[in-house]
């Protein structure tokens, strides 16, 4: 199901870069849920384009809900988003229109869509779509921090410097709710804006590694097959543009591990079951455990440079210089992690409507 | 939806580990495919455990088709695939039934099935149930090949020892098919399984890195946003026990790139439009772009391992020591590779069937 | 899935009666399109009350497509149509908010969603929101005729007056695509109107059978088993509001036949593979045999009478008498052929683009 | 998707008449269900042909449950009920192999099969797959009970001649849980039996109308669009063979009431909400209101009859006489209720996992 993720819970998303609005509809959401619209537009500004580091193309993402809201709380039934697209520049894609940007989807789309695809700005595989998805995620993420669950994700990796590890993950996440550039060390932060600054100066552009925590998940929730747990989320996560990778606990670097190393031993706890390490990341054979669930995604570099690139024309089959002009951002983790963030929760969201049923997540 | 995979062409899995037999249904696929039992068996060959570097439980696994083949072809409608159990020594389960072995699923699948769960060898948890996939994967790959599509995997890396990159993808991916023990580089071979064997010898396990292209996919196969290639062929392949991190293309390591490294510059070869690198793994913007597909799967090391552990009884919330006997692989990457080959073949040829139809792979 | 339909071709729904408005996000249609407006504003004042036996609620029901299209015709990605409430006179409910209307949705809304539902003019459950099913509707049914599929339906009976059959069904199926009154004999329209005016001054309301016959379907559609094409084609049908029954060819009256009867024998007809009789409305097996598909929908007669009616507080578990007062339909029939049309036509893209790929109703 | 069923209880189908076997994979059912053998046993009987008024292929119908079952009670993991075919005399079909037998799906499992479709005894469409699905049916009836919700289908009319109506309708169900001809008139099913008798006689055959009550269902059960309850149902039901009409409630029989008969007025009674009459068939807007439900199916007569037919050869694209041979049916609707019992069965299961989570029919 092409734009709609989801079983019980469910997102469908609409929406061009350059067209009138981008929007999504979330579906199956219990009703009874309080719609924080100051949390809403916090979370867009998370999104947002901000300073140096992003794009000239700021926007105020105002968040329009057309329906599935009543007298202040969801209703139960699907709830629309919409946020205008006002500040579009469409000129700058008219004369490149046939030019395959390195690393973005012209091309693709075009062998998908056969010319019939909205080009400017990316059309419906902009990075601005993902504005739908963090209205949406805003109320998720409160519905989850109703029952106790919280998700935080920082940047973990840019430009080649590296913040800590979680440590208190519970404490890391809440603090990570308010932060502004989502690090947590102080110094990393700096380190991380200055080196995508000299990207910028150099017309180019950094990646990192966005590492997501969610605390306070029962126990049980996934499957040992197909919907397991990091099935399920990389399947949302992918749709992240630059995405290129998704690891569960230690991830890539269990390959390097011995199994006496690897194994999270189990203790009784404060009479609870817990594991000494996490390197599961809070998911065995699929369905969590009870610990954190930890996790991380691989953001590749902004593919919109400004230096001179080779390509091709693909509609005249010819190879072409590319200087990239318009605006676009040096960087884009720092405002991915929401994103991240958001899309988690609605996998989440989905996950335990399927697992507890529709009414879990109700409000009182 | 728990135990099928696949939205025009599925597979849904069942059977357990110590139970009377675990198998497949495969639906959608395209009628009049050729089915190659000695294919079939050669695939069965792969994933069965051989010689020292494997668990000592070896059984035949021979595969019974019971329905949706008729007079040697696919009817289009769907193939069973069983493969009976035999070799099973259950008691070697029963007196740590309530003992969590650490890095199992035997604490969530309680959590989840509250103790109904068939508790034995891992039950419908068990790498057993992959002999399944790897079944109904044979035909998907069959039905690949005839369309000029191939998929193969190696060991990229394995208890820290590394194999080449590919190369020549193509003829790297036909080199594999034939592949015992799937590396590109003899010498990486050996020094592997010293390494397997040396952590078997000291009663302790190794993961690795399983690394596997696609070539001869079409361009303009996956969606912009949710079903994006990536999002598919990672969701099953999260299936897959004890994978734990799934990248494409450079994946990773593009974190850490630029923009003007990471991008793959467009070109045009022999009238084709190809890049001139291909660190986006074959995909931009979740659609392939006629590049050989390229993706990694992290593979945790073996959790069953012979050193003593401590762990908890989860019945009786007591912590406890756990020595696990029975029959247990020190590395399972080896074995692995063909359950990768099989689960993308599966997800592959359900995304072409969505793309061109339930007849696009039909035979003649 | 809730308010999401389909596979390939999917249609999500959202919007209640008295909020900002409703909406569909048609997903999955091929691109290359063309969108014409004016048809889809003339099936939008198909849809429409008007005259003496409509509701007096009359709006103008334009329709805004914010997403999906580019220079006039589809881009392959989500379309977004949304129809602005403007006519709302919410304070007709306020007084009877705990009243359950017999035959309306009041009680099981509130009992699903615990009085957080929207219950002005029925909300979610409003008829309402089918102006957003037959906005993309009018899509479908336009990429359809451009294939040679056409759709039509005919009021078959009102009131107890019935319509003659169809006989020849092409030119019936294209006639009744101009219709205002849809139905086959004129002087069935004049009674049926005067029929329902009887009603409408009785306080009462009428019911009825819409027929619809789809011709210009190739043969090979729909799926043996769940995926028949009578399973698709009725779970949509069923969401219309007041569809109470579904029967494809003679349905209920074949109960009655022997099988020397009901069997449809075929020929040879100009060298195609015809039957003689219709009976089973086109679809053996589940699957389309390439005659005109013919099915039936019962349409209960509109629940809202003005009509004194005993029933409940629901929340006061009280015995009430309800006078409805506001502003109501006494047939619905005459304008819910539309919404067949509409419902069967996004049903038939969706089995399409599954059979023959997401390319099949591609424009030029 | 194809021969899969159910979102959160999902069943999945193979197999052929003439094959191996066929068997149904149950996923998703909850964990700690008690497995009645001798209950599996009495339902395959129910289906089972017997005496003079059905064909006179009679097989045993062994149900073997080969996974999922764990000490006699479900594990909440996938569960694969296989039924072997002994008694096939498939060259019986050999020499009709082009013929089209009229009502049956020979032609049309041609133009989507093309002619890869195994053709003995209409292989993969053949009533005899209905044996898996009451294998699973009988667990999930099993499961329904426990929780106190009952289902029973009565002949509502056959060959012309008319059973009563439900009364009591919850004692009328428990009535015919235990009947063999399951009518709730004895001299009913006299006439009945009479009536197939004299078809076959005439080498013919005969249909009717099967009338199935759930009791105890929970309010509150169901989606206000797309999946209400009456779609997921008839979605399941047109997979019937000869299923061609469903309704709920009265049906087709509201079509010519009016709006002051049709609706049902609301009551308390016994401190409970119910309705005075149940013409809606226990649902208001796609969801449950506690009534009992009530819906019926026509079922059309077996296509299979002796007596001489025209038809085509559809390779040959010639008009041909047919003399059907072999061993049929006169009636089926005698053992089709036991089918539309589990069919209903099924989906109850999966929309109340969806509603109330995976363990809410879980046992003890």
């Amino acid at each position: 199901m092409k734009n709609t993720f989801g079983n019980s819970v469910s997102l469908t998303i609409f929406g061009e870069s350059h067209g009138m609005e981008i929007g999504a509809v979330l579906d199956g959401l219990a009703p009874g849920i309080k719609i924080d619209r100051d949390f809403i537009a916090c979370q867009m500004e998370k999104r947002s384009a901000k300073g140096e580091i992003s794009t000239s193309r700021k926007e105020a993402d105002e968040v329009v809900i057309s329906s599935g809201v009543f007298e202040g709380v969801t209703t139960g039934t699907p709830i629309c988003f919409v946020v205008k697209n006002n500040n579009t520049k469409s000129c700058d894609y008219e004369e490149t229109r046939n030019l395959a940007r390195p690393g973005h989807a012209d091309f693709t789309a075009n062998c998908k869509y056969h010319g019939f695809e909205d080009y400017r700005g990316g059309g419906h595989f902009s990075g601005r779509v993902t504005a739908a998805i963090v209205a949406a995620g805003a109320v998720a993420i409160d519905a989850l921090k109703a029952k106790g669950i919280h998700i935080g994700t920082h940047i973990k990796r840019c430009a080649g410097i590296s913040d800590r590890d979680f440590m208190d993950v519970t404490s890391d996440v809440l603090a990570l709710e308010k932060a502004d550039f989502a690090v947590l060390e102080n110094e990393a932060a700096e380190k991380m804006k200055q080196a995508i600054l000299d990207a910028a100066n150099d017309k180019d552009s950094v990646g990192g590694i966005l590492e997501t925590a969610i605390v306070g998940l029962p126990a049980g929730v996934g499957e040992p097959w197909f919907d397991t747990f990091e099935g399920v989320v990389s399947h949302i996560l992918f749709s992240i543009p630059s995405v290129k990778g998704v690891q569960f606990g230690k991830g890539f670097d269990m390959a390097d591990m011995r199994g006496s190393e690897a194994n999270d031993e189990f203790e009784i706890k404060e009479n609870n079951i817990v594991t000494k390490t996490n390197n599961n990341g809070g998911i065995n054979g699929g369905i969590t455990n009870g610990m954190p669930v930890v996790l991380s995604c691989a953001v590749k570099p902004t593919p919109s440079i400004y230096k001179p690139q080779n390509t091709v024309d693909f509609i005249n089959k010819q190879n072409k210089k590319l200087e990239i002009t318009g605006r676009h951002d040096p960087a884009i983790i720092h405002r991915a992690r929401v994103v991240v963030d958001s899309a988690v929760a609605l996998a989440v969201c989905d996950m335990l409507a399927l697992r507890y049923g529709t009414d879990w997540l109700k409000g009182n």
